[in-house]
């Protein structure tokens, strides 16, 4: 199979460096193509997803994502910016669906802000709508009548969208322990209001999954409160930014969770939740168990390599298990001693 | 002064009898007109804000409200619910900014999900815009060309609102510690980006406050890792509906927490963060506390008696310290033996 690598900027290519080391021990039959991703392709191509990594990608089985995101881009006008290209790809390659799985490792109770007793309750999945909402409805400036400067964005799903989601969080529940909870804002937003009634819709065909509803500002409070009540939420691409971001952390350092964005043909982006974290870049000091994931939730979901996948990740819970840190965990480990001990356990 | 009463629904008519007792027993030169608001003025009256209680809210000098929710109107067309009132009151008598303060009240370090040595730290304001955003622009159903159903939601602000809450979040920071966080999507949204824009220039006017920005997704993570770290946080209406009632949580119980929803002449609506809690509403178990504070907020933003919120302010957490704690603190205390300890304090 062939994998394209965006390594990206910041931190990314030193933990993508790290992933493909754990890659390489596993001794599967893939070929590689690193491409240009961001900041550091505006700066050698002039856009951040060139033509020519974009064909790549379109050509590959998987993609394997380090992160985007270059302050020294931040003046450019919107479509040059780094995080363009990861909406681009999202958007190009129709990766509609975005899995976050949270669980807190264990050993890292005292990485997560929240007791011990409430962290340790955390395994659930947040499946993210990518494609639709806020993020790619019309949008612009304006100015009004009375001369007064205006920003819009229109919020939108219909309900093709709706139900392809929909069926990836009662997929994903039914694999689990059967409990989907819908996240959205229907008693103010009609988005949210369609979103629900398709959702109901399609419960009628997985009468195995429990459905409940919940509005987001309460979902915000119980992912604090007792994260341990969810299985897998299913939620539309802003409040799955925020609400999968704040699952995170709850879980923890942000530097041990990966992600999946898929198609509906089983081809995905994978890439861990952090940033570029420019000002850690170059130092050694990045935690890679976030990339080193990702690789293995693209040996399961988008090669059919499921148990290598589970013996990555039972390596790196096992190295973690045994104490290796990075500094975003308390310990002193670099980028590469993480691997090696990832690769120890292998 | 007149004080409009809306009880609501719910747990709202008890935990606003405490609060009522309270101002009764400080001897204050107020007069109260009660209307009913919510679920309980449909059911009467045939809509969530009648236009009896709307004429009394214009008239009032200060509002001090309850909650609204009553399953019983679920199925009701969303012109018709009960929050339909709470949003009503906001925008007709132009109350654009909604104050939130959250802090850990000494004592309840085991109300919070975070760890005691991360909650104690808690001591924001969260500066919510109310007027504007996805709330009120277009929105609507409709069906494409291809037959889809679809839902839209316009979201915009134009540079007047915006400047108009950048202000009072800038002022309230600058009679805090200074320093104030916008919360946008400025990477996606072109809302957000104008938002971004106005509060820039906004800032010249402050030159004694700090100013910096944060991602609406990293702050949800922020608020979870460090909450110590924010002072005054100003953002729209849509993510201030999420991160406030996160905020809330990393506090403790949402049983404890005031709002204030102002217009710019210093009229407000002042409420509990709580909602209508229809699961133990009528038994007594509600925290009267929140209800209670809201009150102090409106004898000082409203009334011009700081002194007398001070004294209430200062009674609840004496009694809270003194051990006084009713079901959601892990209690067993009747709101009306809430409401009693609190007066003893007095
Ligand atoms: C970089 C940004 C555009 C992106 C998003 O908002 O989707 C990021 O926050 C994410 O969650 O992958
Ligand atoms: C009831 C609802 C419409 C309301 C809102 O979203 O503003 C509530 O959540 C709040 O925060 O006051």
């Amino acid at each position: 199979a062939l994998i394209a690598l965006l390594p990206g900027d910041g931190i990314g290519p030193e933990v993508i460096t790290q992933a493909r080391r754990v890659l390489d021990a596993l001794d599967l039959d893939l070929t590689y193509e690193e491409v240009p991703v961001g900041g550091v392709a505006y700066h050698t191509l002039g856009h951040p997803l060139p033509e020519s990594t974009l064909d790549v990608a379109r050509r590959a089985d998987a993609l394997l994502f380090g992160a985007v995101g270059d302050p020294t881009c931040d003046n450019l006008e919107r479509s040059l910016r780094p995080e363009q290209a990861i909406l681009g790809l999202r958007k190009h390659l129709g990766l509609f669906s975005n899995l976050r799985p949270a669980t807190l490792f264990e050993g890292l109770e005292d990485a997560s802000a929240l007791k011990p007793e409430v962290a340790r309750q955390i395994d659930l999945v947040i499946v993210r709508e990518l494609n639709g909402d806020v993020y790619f409805g019309e949008k612009g400036r304006r100015v009004r009548p009375d001369g007064a400067r205006e920003g819009y964005d229109i919020m939108s799903y219909d309900e093709h969208e709706v139900r392809r989601i929909a069926r990836v969080g009662f997929e994903t529940a039914r694999k689990r322990r059967g409990q989907l909870c819908s996240v959205d804002k229907a008693n103010v937003l009609e988005t949210s209001q369609l979103w629900r009634d398709v959702v109901i819709e399609v419960a009628a065909d997985y009468p195995d999954v429990t459905l409940s509803h919940m509005y987001v500002d309460n979902a915000a409070m119980q992912l604090v409160r007792n994260p341990g009540q969810f299985d897998v939420i299913v939620t539309g691409n802003l409040f799955g930014d925020i609400l999968s971001d704040q699952a995170s952390m709850c879980a923890g350092s942000i530097g041990m969770l990966p992600s999946a964005s898929l198609d509906d043909a089983g081809k995905g982006l994978y890439e861990p939740i952090h940033g570029s974290a420019p000002d850690i870049a170059g130092q050694g000091k990045a935690n890679p168990c976030a990339a080193i994931l990702s690789a293995a939730l693209m040996l399961r979901h988008s090669l059919g390599q499921a148990a290598a996948a589970d013996r990555i990740e039972a390596a790196v819970a096992r190295a973690i298990r045994d104490g290796a840190r990075t500094a975003d965990l308390g310990g002193t480990m670099t980028t590469s001693a993480m691997g090696d001990a990832v690769l120890g356990v292998l």
